[in-house]
């Protein structure tokens, strides 16, 4: 998906980041006029990304329409930029011929992306149609599993033997017609294809043309191998500030080049993940129906009204000491919400640390003493405040006492959980983003309820 | 910044990806020893992020001890790559003189990284040190705003006139030796500097050396002005897929470039200032103190306590209602809970699709629509479940009744809150991440406990 700054001249993006109404008005207008002219005119100067942005603005019908009118006219690196769903929904209407026809003019790794959201049987209807070369090159892909290197990889690339001098690559480069559509670093091989070394094109147009390749090639050292997973792709880059890496094969033959554009999708897909996670949402997008989104809803509510309940039980243990004094029923959802909301502030810390292996070993001990500290700080902080209030409030001498206790009891437990939890199912190789919440909530709902109802059944003796 | 994949031979990390203990163990002990050789002969082969690495895994008084020791062999660049507190703490027990020396061999926006967090006395009298040419570009950059992409920018770059050819401005980098380490566009500009396009270095090596500049630049239609906003930059290079742009000043003259590998920490930052937001901390780094900590989480924690003082009231109207029937007391968290977690996730969303800008007035409509029907339907479906629980459990009748209709209210309530309030903070140009959470949950436990315990009293007539 690399390409460079040429695009469109006129701006058709409102000052809010939206495309302009009343440029969507003028295509719209033009795709139910069925005018292909005025719709390829508006449409021509735009970057692909505009152009997915448009599609995403436009209604379903008109869709589908649009890309039909502009037929071999529409680009389609621009389904590259849009929900998954959006561009199932456009791709299914059109004949797979067209498609195969409009996928050999895409970078592979735009092709192969379009691609691997398809069910099986029109994937490989699809490949049929393509050439021999090119469908070798997807099936490639296309066999590498699903997130993984090979899977975002550009199968195009340019290689030259390390005997060769500045010179005659560049002569090379004039002269050859089938060269990527972009690149940055010029791949060394072995007769084999085995991945030598790599020069960026910068110390080539530096150095005289008889200096050998072999003398300001760099050796590879951070070849990506095919099968590793994006994630851990992304982390090499971030590592040590890649812009491309060589995606290698189990023999260590060059197979492919992965670049920083790819992986700066993988690091916000990740970052997004993990935002979801922690807010209680599965992996859903802004174009999922109702019923999809209630169902994937559906399973994280229904635990939570499980460790619900279990607070609740708590509470019933308690049913005749609220009962002599219902200002306990009054103020207990107080201990119980700042024991949930100091747990989940030291969770989410500690979940992105170790998202970002900030958090290990060397500092675990340290972060677990402060992060205690900090719980036992704001819990006597907040006891104080809060004993004042109910004592204040009800007027009822130990009631603050009693409160006060209770809440500093929570805050050190909600401190504890949120650094612990995490920390042991990420041991246990859970995503800590994922679960930590629903244990770090029950574990301040039920000691919150239970040191403030249990401490006052013994104060007051009820 | 930007380097490419020439790094060390020997694994530093464990396969949990951090420092290896023995390397660890080696490192503390030549700096103990004061052993210089050896602590260059371990650390030189190491890439600047990894030097990084193990300086934040090494004790407070080791890492000074390791600067002092390497001295003019310790490679400045390594302090991009660690938390501003750590390199802080670095930083102010060198000796001025020491660090301009520094300064001078790095980038000019590793430089500004390190300069830009120094209390202004420091700042100036580093600079004062600095020769004239290039402390004249590094104020230059200091000039600008925090966060902008002058701030960010790399001061070097390559620049030549539209009328030469591909043969002169290889010959000029071929003779050339003060070249920016590392560059992979060259800019065109008239004699006032100013910016008339770019060519990618991969086009400069495809032509034949009579062919002019100016009939294969591009227009650069994505110049960045220097006083742009680093997050609004990041956003151009994510829609345009941009590896690099020129960053240009008031007068559109050229003043540097700004590299995706920059961009992609920002992108990070933002995804991460989210994260810790949605999670109620605010700007905090895992090395800040205890006292640091607990004062950046108190505020948080206040404005939570105001809203739980807010529910206590609700709770407060009914304490009669409760002390006839204390199943509702046992029963009342239930109802806030679901809605709260019911409304986190429609927040998360929402919050999630605006940074990203999926949502706009476009689809904002069909959004509410459904999120309302989801709130709806998985209103109902709790209502139901929670409906038999109770009514097994407390053996009441019309308990059941009572608790399935409140459901239903703050459910729907919950997901009108959760898309709501981030939206109109938004158009109030309030960060949604940041406030959100604490009115939706202010409104899922009123609406919860009033809804509950209201309809009791009626419903029962207490």
């Amino acid at each position: 998906m690399a390409s460079q700054e040429q695009t469109t001249d006129p701006d058709i993006y409102a000052e809010s980041g939206v495309i302009r109404p009343d440029f969507l008005d003028q295509v719209s207008a033009a795709v139910s006029a069925g005018d292909t002219d005025q719709l390829a005119e508006l449409t021509e100067p735009l970057h692909e990304s505009e152009m997915g942005d448009l599609i995403a603005a436009l209604e379903p019908s008109e869709r589908q329409e649009l890309v039909a009118l502009l037929g071999d006219r529409f680009d389609y690196s621009a389904l590259t930029h849009i929900d998954d769903a959006i561009r199932l929904e456009i791709i299914t209407v059109l004949p797979n011929e067209q498609i195969a026809l409009a996928l050999q003019e895409l970078d592979s790794d735009d092709a192969v992306y379009i691609l691997e959201d398809m069910d099986e049987g029109e994937q490989a209807d699809i490949l049929g149609r393509i050439p021999f070369t090119e469908r070798i090159r997807l099936r490639r892909s296309l066999d590498y599993p699903e997130d993984s290197a090979g899977r975002r990889m550009q199968a195009d690339f340019v290689a030259v033997p390390p005997y060769w001098n500045v010179g005659q690559t560049i002569d090379y480069l004039r002269d050859n017609a089938d060269l990527p559509e972009r690149f940055s670093q010029i791949f060394v091989i072995d007769p084999t294809f085995r991945l030598v070394g790599a020069v960026d094109l910068d110390r080539i147009l530096r150095e005289q043309r008889e200096v050998r390749i072999e003398d300001i090639m760099r050796e590879t050292r951070h070849a990506v191998p095919a099968e590793m997973d994006q994630e851990e792709a992304a982390q090499i880059f971030e590592r040590y500030d890649l812009l491309s890496a060589a995606v290698i094969d189990e023999n260590e033959r060059l197979v492919g080049v992965l670049t920083i554009d790819d992986v700066v999708d993988v690091i916000q897909e990740e970052a997004e993940e993990d935002i979801l996670a922690l807010g209680g949402v599965g992996d859903e997008e802004l174009s999922d129906s109702v019923i999809e989104t209630t169902r994937s809803r559906f399973t994280w509510l229904m635990i939570n009204l499980g460790t619900a309940v279990l607070a609740s039980f708590v509470i019933g243990l308690f049913d005749a000491t609220i009962q002599e004094m219902v200002a306990l029923a009054v103020l207990m959802p107080i201990v119980a919400s700042m024991g949930g909301n100091a747990g989940t502030q030291t969770m989410t810390v500690t979940v992105r640390a170790l998202a970002t292996r900030e958090l290990d070993i060397y500092n675990a001990g340290r972060i677990i003493r402060r992060e205690t500290l900090v719980g036992l700080l704001n819990g006597v902080l907040f006891a104080v405040v809060i004993g004042i209030v109910a004592t204040l409030w009800f007027w009822t001498p130990g009631l603050g006492v009693v409160i006060a206790i209770a809440m500093v009891v929570n805050m050190v437990c909600a401190a504890l959980a949120g650094i612990f939890v995490p920390l042991i199912l990420d041991r246990m190789k859970v995503d800590p983003a994922v679960a930590s919440s629903v244990f770090v909530t029950t574990v301040t709902d039920v000691v919150g309820f239970f040191a403030f109802l249990g401490l006052a059944a013994v104060w007051f003796g009820i």
